[in-house]
């Protein structure tokens, strides 16, 4: 049977053999992860994403969500895969196992997800919206909030969300006007509306654990006066048993482009008034914690957008090699017709959305292993290294890997002409469904803000330069093998350029050419994930060739020829380009601030 | 009132300003045509469109088309649109009069369906369809199919379709089985089945003239036996009356992504084998029928896309004029907080917009300007170097803008942020809507082989060279203006940068490297259309130019600035992006073909 959702190969080649994450299990939080287990895991969640999620992507999209007097349904069809993933205790894969979580490293985390996220991306929101919020309490939460909520949370008996947004507040998250006034018994009392919260209510869980964005009364304005809050769906009382319903309703769930299986929520808090919770963390550090789970928030943004992409690919290249159309381009008039495989145009497509999937893959399962390092690390300097690269990386693997994989999905509708228009293969519903990974957890206009304004100039610059010298090593070790020779004198002239256009740009920021800075925010994200890019399937390229120089077995050799392939196609097609963006970055004309707003076009 | 659809007076600069359209009323058959008649006509697609069109487009998606017991009916709000478009005559706009034409220039009258497609593309392809079948009529037919058909076709009392694609026979439409057979009466009886047929079925009309390629039986395979004819849903008689029902009927319609106004119907010809049909000019030269309406269907589905292209970036510049959130970035704390338009993600992702909406504009208008100037040149030379141009100009006029107007679209989401993405606004729809037209009528993978395979070599490579020198003028006008003079010079080195490109892909083509150049078709059409999007947008700036030398009225400064401002972005940011995809595809890596199939990945 074809591969699904993600090539199967692929997946083992980054986690054993360009990562070896088998050396984890040298340390003990991971010592029982040895290859074995690792393989068992990602085979499990294979089998589950193949056999369960997969088969109601379809259907989750035309049932879709429905509100009625106050209650969500989510699609019908998700309740029984919901029972096998919670059962399966794969909804806090990588947590502590004192709270219900299976404390595995997070890159092998990543790759359950890229199953996981590849089948059934809608059904996944509300799964990682409930980790997330228990994430919060595990990080902030008070011993009683903690006994109260957590391993309910883990173990998917309750659900979380997280109520950030606002009609008028949302990439502005300081403006937020939700109010909180505190009790004398210590809880607080909150009023306020709050849109677009994933999963804010649904059918598949008794009770849902709301954190909650808000302001307690008197306050400072803007981010400083940010409080978090649990605002549980029933209330629980201090011996874990449930309440009355607290007053937090849904008010209504959007209409929207895609993921129509994950229910998007506006929520009114306190509308009788009576809306209670407990402050969660300090008073007015809301926003820090947001900042803390952020990472991990944008991180699965990321793996959602890629995974769609990376079933496109699978899903095209399935079409590809099966759909025959057409004759070989240089074959006679009375040759056989063949699979559009065989024609370039087909196969450029096909080669691009491989290649973009297979380093998209290495990014995020590469900012998994940092975090695992850091996990085992005693050393402070390489926790301090490791966190610096996480935090580079982070805007990246949101804002460039959910762009490209949305021009991906995009191509993968292409590979089928008009069927890929119909509902009748999935490529449609990928492309509909990634086209909200490039928006919440922070537009990805936001991304570029945050690489250009935070992250490269973090910790005096020192994080940025220490991913350029990743990929030095990466480049000097490929300059030694003859094939990549070419390849890694390319991605080195590229990475001399990217450093130009950084300090070019950090330079302006620093002598006050701010707004003409931030108006290559976006073009400087694009630039610095191509580079990324390119190191990847270098450094994938780099152990292929040394596994060919072995005798590797026979079914390995097309697939390490893939990666050599893959590695030449994105460093001989796509560098070009990148150079080309990085020389539009440093002429810098000043156009798109110098204009006046009137010059846009009439009113 | 904000603008809507497009702007009013960039359509009316690009008319006169730019292509100074008025000219053509020297000539006779456009000599009703001057300025103040070319106004009104646009003036009153512009209202019928805003007025009419536009706001059953959001009704039209949710409606959607059904299909009961073979009868498909539109979105019931179409029906009142339709009988006002019918009856102010805008389906053939530029036809003869004799049938019910209105004979106006084909380029006043892409200025009307700019207004038309923008307000609801998917409404339109009913009309678009109906044309196109009644042109085919009204080039090929007998006297008699003129006399029985055209008249109704043309005013819409009766509509058309075009039964091509069969589910073997996609983009090889050499491949199709459908077969017909001669009877006594000079008759044809036909079998076979269809899908993918807009407006194959609809209550919109009381009888469908059904254009439908077969093959006669016993004529050759592939393309060169393929022949025309024309089925009518209901038999004409040849007095005019209706006769009985014909065997043709719609099994079923597409669910799909987008253009859900639009039913996408399967048909199946003879199921009962008493399908009749006529011939439709002569046997066996079906395909060269279709080779005619081609660039016609092909400029129409550019429009499609540049239309949703269009108004997205409308209805994003409205947006981010009044969307307020977050301060400027170099303001102080306590400063208000302003409209998007002022932070400069914004700015870029508007002027991107901007100058792809103008450029795409000036690219299909010229063409048409183009087709008018054949209809009045009596200079054999002139006809065929006007031809030679609209040939070359055709493929990219469909692929190029379609594929930058999906871009546009999607950038148009990202304004709107979390709101982009929920059926609230119509930037979503757009999306959907736009991403047919990289499809249909020849995917662009297929646009992008024929700019390659037949237009580059075209007339000995006279039209591509003709192209290029128009060019050359603007450059030599725009460098003798000083403000211009550096934006020229970069349009000059891509143009030759460009020609080189062009000289090396037709020797690849010429000495045996087919396959590989055929993998670079894509990209060679990307950097083809990014110059001549180049070429427009230094074109009009040179006109903008020239009016801020003299006494413009002051209103129009903004708009002039907007010109200029336009050129400058495109040319200083996409422009050195070209020429990086320019050194890729002359690098040329085969890495494409070379790899081998099992190498994409295993099955």
């Amino acid at each position: 049977m074809a591969q699904q959702v993600a090539d199967r190969r692929d997946i083992e080649f980054v986690l054993h053999e360009q990562l070896n994450v088998e050396e984890l299990s040298k340390f003990e939080p991971f010592a029982e992860f040895n290859k074995k287990t690792i393989d068992l895991v990602v085979s499990e969640a294979r089998n589950l994403a193949i056999k369960e999620l997969l088969p109601c992507l379809k259907e989750g999209d035309e049932q879709g969500c429905t509100f009625e007097n106050g209650q969500v349904s989510v699609p019908p069809a998700f309740h029984k895969p919901y029972e096998l993933f919670r059962q399966g205790e794969w909804i806090a894969m990588s947590d502590n196992p004192q709270w219900g979580g299976q404390g595995m490293p997070a890159v092998v985390a990543l790759a359950a997800n890229n199953y996981f996220n590849g089948a059934n991306f809608p059904f996944m929101l509300h799964n990682i919206l409930s980790h997330g919020a228990g994430k919060l309490v595990e990080r902030f939460g008070t011993d009683q909030q903690k006994q109260l909520f957590l391993e309910k949370m883990y173990t998917g008996v309750w659900g979380g969300s997280m109520l950030l947004t606002e009609p008028e507040a949302g990439s502005d998250v300081g403006a937020l006007t939700t109010k909180a006034v505190k009790n004398e018994d210590g809880t607080y009392t909150i009023t306020g509306n709050k849109i677009f919260i994933s999963s804010g209510e649904n059918d598949l869980v008794e009770n849902i654990i709301h954190p909650v964005l808000a302001r307690i009364e008197g306050a400072p304005p803007g981010t400083a006066g940010i409080s978090l809050f649990l605002v549980p769906k029933v209330w629980v009382h201090a011996d874990g048993s449930l309440g009355e319903s607290n007053d937090v309703a849904c008010t209504g769930i959007e209409e929207k482009m895609g993921i129509h299986g994950s229910p998007t929520c506006s929520m009114a808090l306190g509308s009788k008034g009576l809306c209670r919770g407990t402050l969660l963390g300090k008073a007015n550090k809301g926003m820090s914690a947001m900042f803390v789970m952020m990472n991990e928030a944008r991180l699965h943004v990321g793996m959602q957008g890629f995974a769609c992409a990376s079933t496109s690919y699978i899903n095209a290249l399935n079409y590809a090699r099966t759909r025959v159309q057409g004759k070989r381009l240089t074959a006679g008039k009375d040759s056989p017709d063949v699979p559009i495989i065989q024609h370039p145009d087909i196969r450029r497509i096909l080669l691009t959305m491989k290649s973009y999937s297979e380093g998209m893959r290495s990014i995020l399962f590469y900012v998994g292993l940092l975090e695992d390092r850091i996990t085992v690390s005693k050393d402070d300097a390489e926790r301090t290294r490791c966190q610096g690269l996480i935090d580079v990386l982070i805007p990246l693997a949101k804002g460039y890997i959910t762009d490209r994989a949305f021009e991906m999905c995009s191509q993968g509708v292409q590979v089928f002409g008009g069927y890929g228009f119909t509902r009748e293969y999935p490529q449609e519903q990928l492309l509909r469904d990634c086209k909200i990974t490039q928006i919440y957890e922070g537009t990805n206009g936001i991304q570029a803000m945050d690489l250009l304004g935070r992250k490269l100039g973090l910790n005096n610059g020192r994080a940025f330069k220490d991913l350029l010298g990743e990929i030095k090593k990466t480049i000097q070790t490929a300059t030694g093998s003859q094939a990549l020779t070419p390849l890694a004198a390319s991605l080195d002239q590229t990475l001399a350029e990217l450093t130009a256009v950084a300090e070019h740009l950090a330079e302006a920021m620093g002598s006050g050419d701010i707004l003409d800075a931030f108006a290559q925010a976006h073009p400087f994200m694009d630039v610095t994930g191509d580079t990324i890019m390119a190191w990847m399937l270098l450094w994938r390229a780099v152990v292929a060739a040394q596994k060919l120089r072995g005798a590797p077995k026979k079914k390995d050799l097309d697939f390490y020829e893939g990666q050599i392939g893959s590695a030449r196609f994105f460093i001989t097609s796509v560098l070009p380009v990148t150079r080309g963006k990085m020389a539009a970055i440093q002429s810098g004309d000043a156009v798109v601030n110098q204009m006046s707003d009137a010059a846009f076009g009439a009113k």
